[in-house]
């Protein structure tokens, strides 16, 4: 199992910015300290009532303190950019990071981004998919030509190139059965984003096992992987104390965001806390977080998880906490 | 006078681009510690023959070594650009540098980049003037609707701000006559592309006076700058004979380019670089480059120059040894 962290990377509006990123560049010094191996950060447009800063920027600051880390999107919103320059950005991110870049992308829901980059949202899907086509060939071909129903290229030569070669990993962070049996298609791996519950997982897994079989394509895919609500603390009532509040804040958003509406029939996130932790997030002492990990890897397969250990508001000393005591005692228990 | 250097962003296809990165950030290291002010890096993209990184990322890895440099786009390519997207990027790089962004913007003028982002070349202007109204007001109003010809937003609030206020400095290089004038209405400074010959600059500068003159605006602004390719060497022939045929080799590529076309009447970039360099690069030993550059001060009115220190294939070494120079017998002469 390889193991992952997503920066912190969205905050209550009035935080001041700055102290946040220096204490992004202090959390990716200790989790390289501590064993892990991933560094991701997703992105989000106009994501009131929180400050969410750009991933690509914050993945090249933190870069410099990476080391053999890989670092990557966990999504960017494929829909809402131009292939070109996607294409060069993420290969300038590759250059940064020395070739240790994994390019996650995601479809998105959010009609605020749709709509203030003017894309409609009926179009989401087909311009996603054209762009993720495009942005593959700019990578792998000399010369491109491509009519599609979004882009168009006339003999474009991309000069400005990843380091990993061919390209860079593609991942696709994807929630409803469609998008994860169509992931074994397009992309290396699916991420799963985690959000819902183990019992609906465990069947999308044998969706994206059938579809990847269909394919000729060996199950599970090095990085497979799935992004996790994780908090730990030394004994069970810390961890719950200390994580349910920010937890719920951000749900609460994340509900008002609609994005449960993307989840399978049946999940939600209009729920209470307690209720909803159960089965979704990992929060406890690190015997239970060994166990939750242990089975989510038995039951999915994964083949690496990433932890998003922070929720907007969460004091910096308790995140640090959370990697230190990952590192000291969980990580290990996962080395082969 | 404020210095500042342009970061080596473009290199020949098939450099190592890693290697040339961490060539990048020992510059900056170093420029720090010879005194300069300002790191900057521009925007291009499809470069053949070169491999052209983008900026943001760039600025965002070296920001960890900027100390209290001013970092900021040479230019940006507007016009290609969603504005939402713009607004929260650079608000994200403000963040990281600790609220010493500059937002320097271009209006571009290579076909190649127009198709490639689907954006007709004659609405170049258009969109890059509605493009910068709303970044500007996405940085200062607390929600934004606008109805222009390319972009729609409704009743949107932009969160994530950048951390200076009311928003970063705003300056734009212009090389055509209208386009100088018009800077000094929607901008807080022109950057003086220097491409130009002197005596073409100087007419420019009373225009740009009159222009600031009209809109009830000092002149200078504080961030009026010029941008100069300089290379300095011990002596006079070392710098000749170091510099000229990486200047002739780009400036081969720039004139393929076009970027001639957009320089006022006469200009060309069609000249062996003998002739080329007479006026247009300070390219000399200490005693003539601070000649020069005081000339410059003294005809033009600049606050800052913005040196071109390399050009693609040059070696590292010689771009250490000009900002070492340029720290020991240069800058000191501007100090007051």
């Amino acid at each position: 199992m390889r193991f992952g962290f997503s920066l912190p990377i969205q905050h209550p509006v009035g935080d001041h910015l700055p102290q946040r990123v220096a204490e992004a560049v202090e959390m990716v010094r200790l989790a390289r300290q501590a064993g892990f191996d991933h560094v991701s950060a997703s992105q989000h447009y106009l994501a009131a009532p929180f400050q969410y800063m750009q991933p690509l920027p914050l993945l090249a600051r933190v870069a410099a303190e990476a080391g053999d880390m890989t670092l990557g999107t966990g999504i960017m919103l494929l829909a809402l950019h131009q292939p070109v320059d996607v294409a060069e950005s993420i290969a300038t991110m590759d250059v940064i990071c020395g070739g240790r870049f994994v390019f996650g992308v995601g479809l998105g829901y959010r009609d605020v981004e749709f709509d203030a980059f003017g894309v409609p949202k009926g179009q989401r899907l087909s311009r996603f998919l054209e762009a993720l086509e495009v942005v593959k060939r700019l990578w792998t071909e000399d010369r491109v030509t491509f009519h599609g129903t979004h882009f168009q290229l006339d003999d474009v030569s991309l000069t400005m190139r990843p380091v990993q070669k061919p390209r860079p990993p593609i991942v696709v962070a994807a929630s409803n059965d469609r998008m994860v049996q169509r992931v074994a298609r397009i992309a290396d791996a699916w991420t799963i984003a985690g959000h819902a519950t183990l019992a609906t997982l465990e069947r999308q897994v044998g969706l994206y096992r059938a579809a990847l079989e269909a394919e000729g394509k060996p199950f599970p895919p090095p990085r497979f992987s799935l992004g996790k609500e994780l908090y730990i603390a030394r004994d069970m009532d810390a961890a719950l104390r200390e994580a349910l509040p920010y937890l719920a804040t951000k749900y609460e958003a994340y509900a008002q965001w609609g994005q449960d509406h993307v989840l399978p029939a049946g999940e939600t996130f209009h729920l209470p806390i307690e209720q909803l932790r159960q089965d979704r997030f990992i929060v406890g002492d690190p015997q239970y977080c060994i166990e939750q990990i242990a089975e989510h890897e038995r039951r999915l397969g994964i083949q690496q998880m990433g932890f998003r250990l922070h929720w907007p508001g969460m004091p910096h000393q308790r995140v640090m906490q959370a990697i230190e005591l990952l590192g000291a005692h969980v990580l290990p228990h996962f080395r082969r």
